[in-house]
């Protein structure tokens, strides 16, 4: 007999941006191991849930992955609903592939509760689309890693300088390495970026600018988890409105 | 004096992966301008507000953009609440731009309400992250572009075969096409690929092999909207769940 983990997405920011589904299952929660950023107003969906925050945060002391799986598998032979609640969507940038593998190897079986991720507040907030006809049929979401062992993977560059709407998770404190990569690869200068901070909740803040500007922009943001969308398609709504009211 | 546009994202398909915040707006709408592939289960939130069906539909007669655009205005002139309920996402590859800047234009307020996009309601049905630690850092969704005017636009193809997970939206009517086209880029013919039809819905079907077989895998689905993603990431829960067990 075991119990049965939830990776639940619990969407960008705002309480009322979970699904329906993560909702109901939080109410059932008898544990809820959740990330740092997961505000307060999303855990009281829980109710009387024995909570645990597993959350890393960067340049913060963290828990460990390892410890968090193993906690997962224990907590599955105690109870019968364990929530692991993620931000966003946890099937992206979430570490996911872990847990899972972690649980199926213990026989725990284990469900995704699909989220809302950041980009998308991001783009609601923005009141711009992430995708534009004739201007951005490719959306790449990536994160740039750090050098591991003296090697530098820079495959997230490439992807990044490739695509016509990049969006950059988690990059906001390198956001000056990140304008440097992609202009090296050929991404135009003055290409629009906009940099949504906490999107959806109240204390969201955007700043807007060109590619070049990217590093100041990112330090007129305080220390929320930020968004950074770089792309042609961040101009588009201005310009579909200047030809609107052309015609 | 105008009612206000809300751009709403109906999620992958369940009508419980809508947000607590597009289900309220729903059932406070006056009236909801819908994509064909909205379920008439979701349609029911809505309550009794007037319904027009506006979506497209490959191969299909479909509804002029234009028109759409000016539906929205119109009716915002007699209507407090319209909803331009959207499959997904409301700002990815769903033509948002054009109607936020008809909205704008003609002094409507529009607001976007993001929503669960179906390459997550994949991931979650197939069990598996997109990304994955040391596997894949970034991750592209793509709709792959028709010829027009005789010329070819291949950025999408380019942006694909760069990402490590590429998740290609409306494109299994072209799985040869999109096949070729990454292979030629040097993707390897036997990276892993899973293809989730009507993901999330009731009559949700999986199938998976390698890229050399994605046309062959994309005639075992049927006319459902589907979701095709390509990469290592697909195979990497089978693979930590052998590392786990040799552990």
């Amino acid at each position: 007999m075991s119990g049965t983990v939830y990776l639940v997405g619990a969407g960008p920011g705002a309480v009322d941006l979970l699904t329906l589904r993560a909702a109901r299952i939080l109410a059932q929660a008898d544990v809820v191991l959740h990330d740092a950023l997961v505000s307060p107003e999303v855990l009281a969906l829980a109710g009387e849930a024995r909570l645990y925050n597993v959350g890393k945060r960067a340049n913060r002391p963290s828990v460990d992955q390892r410890f968090t799986c193993r906690l997962m598998v224990r907590l599955a032979a105690r109870y019968n609903v364990i929530v692991r609640l993620k931000g966003g969507d946890p099937n992206l940038f979430g570490r996911a592939t872990e847990e899972i593998a972690a649980c199926r190897a213990a026989g725990v079986p284990v469900v995704s509760v699909p989220g809302v991720t950041a980009a998308f507040a991001a783009a609601s907030a923005l009141g711009a689309s992430l995708t534009a006809r004739g201007v951005a049929r490719s959306v790449t979401f990536v994160t740039p890693s750090k050098a591991q062992g003296g090697v530098e993977n820079t495959h997230w560059a490439e992807a990044a300088a490739t695509a016509e709407t990049a969006v950059i998770y988690m990059g906001a404190l390198q956001a000056d390495a990140v304008a440097s990569a992609l202009i090296a690869r050929g991404v135009p200068a003055q290409r629009p970026v906009a940099l949504v901070e906490n999107a959806s909740s109240a204390n969201e803040r955007i700043v807007r600018g060109a590619l070049s500007e990217l590093a100041a922009l990112a330090l007129q943001l305080g220390d929320g988890p930020a968004i950074m969308v770089i792309g042609e398609a961040m101009a588009e709504v201005r310009a579909s409105i200047a030809e609107a009211d052309a015609a």
